[in-house]
Parts: C-alpha cells; structure tokens; sequence
C-alpha cells in the first residue's frame, strides 16, 4: 500500500524507515512545518516512494523533511494515511482534521496519535461510517502489544475489562523506587538523564497517558458491544478517574515489600468506567512487569484472562503495530 | 457466517453453542458417524441454523448429532468449514480430506486440529492457493492465545523465534511436582483424577502435542519469511527434537527451587527448528506459568519480545479462537 506519514517524531521516522520491509510505499511525509511528497513512478506503472533515509537524515540535520506544505502530503495519492503527530486533548487538533480528510477523500487511516480516539470518538466513528476508508488505531495503546486487535477479535461484547500497566515511564520510576528504595524526585531525575522520563514529566506521571489509552479501551468495549452505536456511551478524558505516582512515598513501596507487594501504576477500563491509580499488586506477579515494559491484561466471558506483554513504547515498537494494522486493512 | 463444524467433542460443540453470540449461523454438524444439517431459511430468505442445544443434548444422551451421513455436512451449503476431528498423525486424514473437501469447493477453513497443519503444511498451501476459500489454524497452538495471528500481524520475517509453554497437562503436573514435593506418578494420577490429563496421557506428557504446535509455527515461520514459499522448508512432527516430562525426577525440582528456579516443558520454534524439552526456568519469570496456564513467548526483531498468556485448552476458549478466526475472514 501506499502511506501517507504525516508526523516525523520517533514514530513516523521509524514507519518511514520500516515501511519498506512490509512490502509498503511511503509516499509522502510531513512534520508541523513541511512536507516531501514522492511524484514517481517507476516507469512500469509502479509507485516510487520517497528516499527514506534522506528524509530521516534532512529532519536530524535541518529540522524538516523537506521543502513542500504539508498540505500536499494530505493531498497526495496514497492508500493510507498514517497519523503520528503528538496527541493532543481537547478538539484533538490539528490530527483530527488529518484524519478528516484522508476519509472525505475514501482513504484509510492509521493513528498512532491517541487524540482522536480518545478524545473524539464519536465523531471519528461517523466519519468512518461516511467513508470507505476504514480506521485503525493499535498503535495507540500499548505499543507492540496487540491489545486493540486481541479485544477485536474476542469481540468487545466478550471482554469485560482490560487493564495494565500502560506507561514506562511511570513503571520505570516505580521499579527503580522498590529496587533501589529511593524515593521519587531521585529516581526522576535519574529517568530523565535516561532518557526514560521528558522534562516536563507530567503526561507520564500524572497519569494522563495511561488515562488516554484506557479512554480509548472503553470506546472500544462500549461501542463494540452496543446493540446500536447510536446508543453507545462516548468515552473521553474527562470521563476518566486519574491518579499518579508524584504522591507514592518510598515507605510505602518498602512496607508493601514486606508483604510480598509492590506498587505500579494500574490503568482499567470496561464499557462502563475508566480508571487509573497507583495500586499494591503482588511482588511476583503477573502485573509487577519492571522497567519501561507494559502489560495488557483483558478478561473474557469464555477464554478466562489473557495477558500481554511487551514493550510499550518506542520508535519501531509503535511503527511495527502502525504496519500491523496497515497488514490489517481491507 | 455459515458454518458447518465437522467434530462433536468439547470444541466443536462450543463452537454450535458460542457461533450465535458472534452473529454466525451453524448450518451443519458432524462427527465421524452421524450429521445434522438445516434445511431450513426463516422465510425471507435468510439462513436458520441448527437448533444448538438440541444437537448438544443429543451427543450427550445419544453419542450422535443427528440422523444424517457426515458426508451431508461437507456437502452442505456453508461459507465456513471448522475442523475440530481430533488430531491425527501422518496423512492427517480423515481431517485432510475434509479441508479438501471444503477448498475446492471455494470454501474457507478453520482448523483446530493440528494433523493437516503439522503434518501436511505444503499440500493445504497448494490447496489455498488454488481455492478461492482461505484457510485460519489460531485455534492449532495455545487455545485463548492468540499466537499465530500475532506473528502473521507483526510479520513473519520479523519474528526470530516463538517458544514458550504449550501443553496444560504437562505444566499442570510439573507445577504440582514442584508445589508439593511429589513424584511423577502420583501427580499424574491425581491430573488423571481431575480431567487435566487423559487415561492415555502420553501424547501430553511425552511432549507430542507440545511439539506439533511448534510444528505449526515453525512452518508459519517458515514460509511466512521465504522470498518464494516454493522453496520455504515444511516442517512435520519428525523434523522435532521432543523429550517430555516422564523422566524428570522429583529430586530435580527440589535442587532447582533451592536455586530459585524450576522446571517447565517449553517448546520453541524458529524458522529452522523446533525442540521441545523440559527446561530450567527462574521461578518467578515469565516462562513458569503455573497449573494448565499456556504462555507464547515471540522474539520481534523491531518490537523485543512480546509474552502472551492466558488458557491453552479447553472448549470454550479454543471456539474462541476458532470465532475469532471466522470473524477476521475475507
């Protein structure tokens, strides 16, 4: 198919270099600023993509992909549109109205950006409905771990809750907190020097992340399992009970060793409620996964529970679930 | 969907009960001596199954599913034929011919019995590819797990290996050894007791089942990864290398916990091989899964090492791949 990769952060660079693998065109790329658009063929009829490694070499040097609006990647000829830039809240602008769009023109679209799954959804759906393109979102929960696809094909009227945990850098703080019993400003500092934590951490350690992808599970399960969508309950942020991990004191994380416990950053989410919160789990278990790896745990009617792990978060971890669901699409 | 389930034990009789809850319909039901087809449409001109209860209290009461010749279910009026006859070794018959059966007549497959898949991987691709009819096996390796469609989302090519613990009887018997300190024998008996292991628990405990689903996956790999499936090397059960769990002594598992680890049989599967033994595994991490649980381990050459656990068999849980398998075809 031919791909459309509007966002050049670590996940659309990752898409632009894998695409290639998975027998994909990249046709077009854009960034906030600007656009490289592929006008070949490769004179049997053929589509020519862009040079991918140009493209990630012009972005690392001069902050841009190249010298084109990013208007024409939106206008270009491609099969799929492939939407990574940074999510946002709220209206979920400006990835919305990417999205918007690619469908008004009958394309696909692949998000990576959880805005408007999370925060549209509703409009999304009816959109798609408009449309023969048809939307997928994977990449939007839990990087590599195939969590949407696994509910779909249970089928969401057979899932009664997910949860996990469902972002590193929350976990990675945690852990390094129970192993090293230091306490949380340290352990921060030390994941930001990593890498593992931004500057301003808050998206992370608020809760707010995990919050997004729990929203986008409950869409998923409420509007799956409705009889008529029409009557199905529309997720969004605000919907969302959140707590983070600023206020876990190191003496809890000791005290819960004694008991064989620790701490992680729990997200849940069924048809009905979203929440996410610190919560004691066994030390041992099947949640207390260490570092920056996430967990998807999801409750069925008839398979009993089924847990995933794996990495959550990253370039190629995210771009492989992108290609997954772009393997996906009709 | 239409389906007509060729097999009548646990699995093909969750599959009549569960189809309806999925939105399919059963329109015939086998097993090796009798069958039950619907005649019927609901007068505007929509399909009316089989009455699902009826035909499972009949096995129960009966032993058969109806008054009619297995031979009318394969040639009734399906969109999808299931084949859940039990495994068998070699030329995989009768199972083989009733997948040949249903291919060329345009017909999809989904199979949970392994032997077609283990034993004749070449012969059902050359009959896919001349079929308009596609052939799904989720249901072949880890019941509830969704193993193969994982690799086929993330790619073949990018999937190094998939190992993990395949076999409920087997883990159930050596988590008991462990638990309790007690030997082989006596768990095997109270496995025997329970249901977890058949009077004839060698196919189990000697690691066969175990090693036919590396088989499949192996084959996945295999061809999923060759530039020209023409020259992709076909595995069967005799390219395994397969030592059960008979020989593995009580005092082995004593020595291993003082080390912190255990004992698991964990089958692997790469491209070129496939060994099933029992292993030494730390025993908190994630390949020592406990009682009848199942976890597939797959090593992503982009996205690390994702894990996925959950029940291996059983019969709703294995009509849960089988359905989930109808839903994602064509």
């Amino acid at each position: 198919m031919k791909l459309a990769v509007i966002g050049a952060g670590a996940v659309g660079r990752s898409v632009v270099e894998l695409a290639g693998e998975h027998g994909h065109e990249v046709v077009a790329v854009a960034d906030s600023s600007s656009a490289v658009v592929s006008d070949g063929t490769d004179g049997s009829g053929g589509a020519v993509g862009v040079d991918a490694d140009a493209v990630v070499a012009r972005k690392a040097e001069r902050g841009i992909v190249g010298d084109g609006d990013p208007a024409e990647a939106l206008a270009a000829d491609y099969d799929v549109l492939v939407e990574a830039t940074p999510t946002t809240l709220g209206d979920a602008e400006p990835g919305f109205s990417h999205v918007r769009t690619a469908l008004e023109r009958d394309r696909h679209v692949v998000l990576a950006n959880k805005g408007p799954v999370a925060e549209r959804y509703g409009d999304l759906r009816a959109l798609a409905a408009d449309s023969d393109g048809d939307v997928r979102f994977e990449a939007t929960v839990g990087g590599a771990i195939p969590a949407v696809s696994t509910v779909e094909d249970i089928e969401p009227s057979h899932v009664t809750a997910v949860r996990g945990v469902l972002n590193g850098t929350a976990n990675f703080i945690l852990t390094r907190m129970a192993a090293e019993g230091l306490d949380y400003d340290h352990v921060l500092s030390e994941a930001q020097d990593l890498g593992v934590a931004e500057a301003d951490p808050s998206f992370d350690v608020d809760g707010t992340d995990a919050a997004l992808k729990c929203v986008v599970l409950a869409n998923v399960l409420s509007f799956g399992a409705a009889d008529d969508p029409a009557d199905a309950r529309e997720f969004t942020l605000a919907d969302a009970s959140v707590e983070g991990i600023r206020d876990v004191p190191g003496s809890v994380l000791r005290l819960a060793a004694e008991d064989g416990r620790t701490v992680r950053l729990i997200g849940e989410a069924t048809g009905e409620t979203v929440r996410v919160a610190p919560r004691l789990v066994p030390e041992n278990g099947t949640l207390a996964v260490s570092g920056t790896q996430n967990i998807v745990q999801i409750e069925t009617t008839h398979a009993g529970r089924l847990n995933i792990s794996g990495r959550g978060a990253g370039g190629p971890e995210t771009a492989s679930a992108i290609l997954g669901d772009v393997g996906r699409l009709g």
